[in-house]
């Protein structure tokens, strides 16, 4: 069976209690409410999951967790990139034991631009597994920059399927790299969906990333992928305010987390060291955003499941 | 008289002709453009004035023309910062000579991160000139961090009045700076006003940027600083869309210049090499974009500019 | 009894086999190597030590192995710094536990700089050890700037006691430190020694570095802290041609390792990718300097150590 | 007349006055310095020469005055890279109106990575020309990087004769352009001479540097392409600990003007701010390396020019 990833791909946040250590039943619960939202996939791992402060053990105990509790009902995608390429190659292999359904892998550290280096890096990695591999393009963390001809060596990769793209402009780097390549790579939009409208307009083919209202950007993709362009549109601006809130650097994770929690799924927006916090003013911004999304913004559909959820998830 | 910056203050494009040559009466246009649509300010040579592409005797040249085309209808904030401080001091004093009405002096280049270094900069500049200092927090181009406590010991050198904040997350900065020194400093917002109504909500004083159309973010000033908060709410929303495409990372000097070609005001939307570009798809874009904002954000006064800008300046 | 750093630290290298498996006996061989140069502690993974290619559980085997191996004969240093604070809290207890004498503490990824983030990392980390703190101040890979300032607030966390100190020009930086919190800390040169007669000078308590001749090193502090100071010059410059060959960016990892496989301590210098390599002039380059250094720098004693390592250690 | 660069080509400092002026006369004192040590060309309005802190009418004045200095002694390569192409178009003309030799063209500033702006940067200027380019590849102040790949196909540019090579580890890095290329770029090491003698072997046709003991580097590169390298290295050897102590990042230009003005050649060291600095301490170093050089190094007919300089030059 050729797996096919499509839509949008929710990045899972970790949750941690109030002694930071890993949430597994609120992670549990971000999961079902990701698949409650109708999210076509679930990425682990990522920025957004906090990776960089993570052990080796609780990568793979949130990995095991998260296939178990998906149960096969979307792919789950899990990041593997790593500092090194030993490092990722025994990340990857790991995530594929536990059942994860493709691997999302950041460059490593290079000392200073290398296209080569990382064609060999992402090349040495695919020889050791069989489940499809993303590419994370993501200079802002990583400092790596992948200029669309590289990505374009990248794609004749084996296994190096699909690209999860966050390299600004990302719309006119969607154009670039399928000129190059075509459909060779499914790619993903990211930054939070801030350009997902030009993004899927100009043939990518989902959305990754942690937006705290996946059920706005599953009904901008749907309302796309079935023709209808200006109800996505439309919704998708309507969600703009909210989109470019979440969006601002090096706060969006304390973002996500505070929304989670209001919304009733996780009871901790507690975050790993050293991290960006939100102050007293942030909250109400985001009280304030948020009721514009309820009233306006939410399909009636998700509101049911957003109240279920609080009652389910008592914070 | 005591100058007072507030509001919104335009960052002027230098609009270049086919041979890459200051366009004069281009920038004269523009300069009526911008007043046509109530900005309370204009600057000129920031990062949007392409001032990195300038040389010295154009500095001088675009100073003169601007001052001479506003005629004290509004203060001219001129971008004297330098890759040193004497060159910076230089332009300084030019720019006062030429009757600008304040300084945006964005911090030179450093080896390394050095506070000290910072404050002494701003000081030799500081005496050497009579005028509003406003400094320029910009890291994403200069590359030099500027902390809430480096900025508050920087409000106390004699003539530095006012920042210009683009280190993002801008609304926490805002707070940040003024638990500090409260009023000491005036805070401008800009990062293409992504995140002005947060900004003036906090404290600051006005929005300074290059978006490109103007008269959007006066009425947002004007109906937040009258009270009309929700009004003023009501209509950034609406605007976002096209806030957050102009805003792009590395074109969005390349979008506003081809805005301004579209509404009418200059002729040739050229940018000094090496420039990112826009394809033919960001056009479209663009275009659905503006007749969205033509049909239902614009003030219908705006409207009336718009049209009477188009025909005195056929492109 | 109160630990005391001092002297020539040898940073280790981490010997890989052609499999790029951690080598067990290269590592214990590396050791006794370095004990019998007379260096007056060892410090494990740091930069030298690949330690961003590293899983937890290597660095769990090295620092077991290297402490096993070393009985206590001089202080063991482990790297136990993080791209988080837990991660890194994780790393310096079970380094305490395995019994290091002392942690050395790279700086964590930050968003943008922030010195109040820096002193609550380290103060976090200290509450939940009780062994020294040695501060890594290495700019070029961690990206981390530490001004003088922020280095002597961080002097006032109890068991930060020592610095290493890899940001140049670091002699006028180690005068700047001591001016501010005199011997506060103790300053460990490091930049593979290029400095480390002027660092000495001004104040500097040794040198930790990962130099593959450390018996030549030993003999300039020994010299130095003896008082014969001419001689530990004399020695220095000799030496210099080689300390520069090694220091050069990206491949001094490489040099070393092929070094140590030279002199018949190690079995294979294999890095671990993406890794900068040597190309087939620089072994040229390198007999010639190590042919240098055989007949006019090197101890007679020492050389007798390097014949009997070369014959149990067959390379 | 083909000009043929090769040799030590000194980069000439910008000597200022106690006001910071450009000092005319101590830049014809420098220039006169620099033929009586034997240099084969000079450089000027590089990194050393603070081009970053010149205005446009300095950068012109500085260029004549050289020029007519040299009286066509030597070729004089001047420094006409800048933030844009117009911009180093426009300098580059003037240089060459000027009688300049050669032009070093720096890479511009650009938002990310990009080889074909790069290429784009260089055609577009060499097109305006017709004297020859040195390619400036020097990233730790340019921060652009420039792979053996790009500079291959820089090398096709008509005018595009040279390369200054800056990029650590230069010895490793001449190999591989000349692997690509062979002799198309004439290449020449810089980074104060720190790797010349392992450049030189590997095919450098030169050193650019602003060491400021060049009669020492002469005599290198004369013993060197005169064959008798065994001479040459023995004295790169001697001169080592001066040339590692001159090469400390950011102070360099510090220490050379320092040690200019102790060589009675220019009569202040002041620097254009912001500028690191030497500390008292540092001149206590200087001294001491200045004294061994002078006692061992320097050629005993440098020594005379030493002294008439110091009679013709009070300082």
């Amino acid at each position: 069976m050729a797996l096919k990833l499509h839509g949008v791909c929710a990045i899972l946040a970790t949750p941690f209690d109030s002694q930071k250590r890993v949430d597994d039943s609120g992670l549990r619960a971000l999961v079902d409410f990701e698949l409650r939202s109708g999210v076509h996939g679930i990425t682990i791992l990522g920025i957004l999951g906090e990776v960089l402060r993570l052990s080796d053990s609780e990568r793979r105990e949130i990995t095991r967790i998260v296939v178990d509790e998906v149960r096969g009902r979307v792919p789950v995608i899990s990041g593997t990139g790593a500092t090194g390429t030993d490092l990722a190659i025994m990340y990857s292999k790991e995530a594929e034991e536990l059942k994860a359904d493709a691997l999302m892998i950041a460059p490593p550290r290079l000392a200073k631009p290398n296209d080569d280096a990382l064609v060999k890096y992402y090349r040495d990695i695919a020889k050791e597994v069989t489940i499809p591999i993303v590419i994370q393009d993501e200079p802002s963390t990583y400092a790596v920059h992948m200029s669309p001809k590289l990505i374009a060596r990248l794609s004749e990769i084996e296994h190096v399927e699909y690209l999860k793209l966050e390299d600004p402009p990302t719309p006119i780097k969607v154009s670039q790299i399928r000129n190059l390549i075509g459909d060779k790579l499914g790619i993903f939009g990211g930054l939070g969906g801030l350009y997902a409208i030009e993004e899927l307009s100009r043939g990518a083919i989902g959305i990754m990333t942690g937006f705290a209202y996946p059920e706005i950007l599953v009904n901008v993709y749907e309302s796309f992928s079935q023709g209808r362009r200006d109800e996505a549109r439309s919704l998708f601006y309507r969600a703009m305010p909210l989109i470019r809130y979440e969006a601002q650097p090096t706060i969006n994770v304390a973002i996500r987390k505070e929304i989670f929690k209001r919304r009733g799924i996780i009871k901790d927006s507690t975050l790993r060291e050293p991290a960006a916090k939100l102050d007293s003013d942030s909250l109400k911004e985001l009280d304030e955003l948020l009721s514009t999304i309820d009233s306006n913004i939410l399909p009636s559909e998700s509101k049911k499941i957003s109240t279920i959820t609080k009652q389910t998830n008592p914070a």
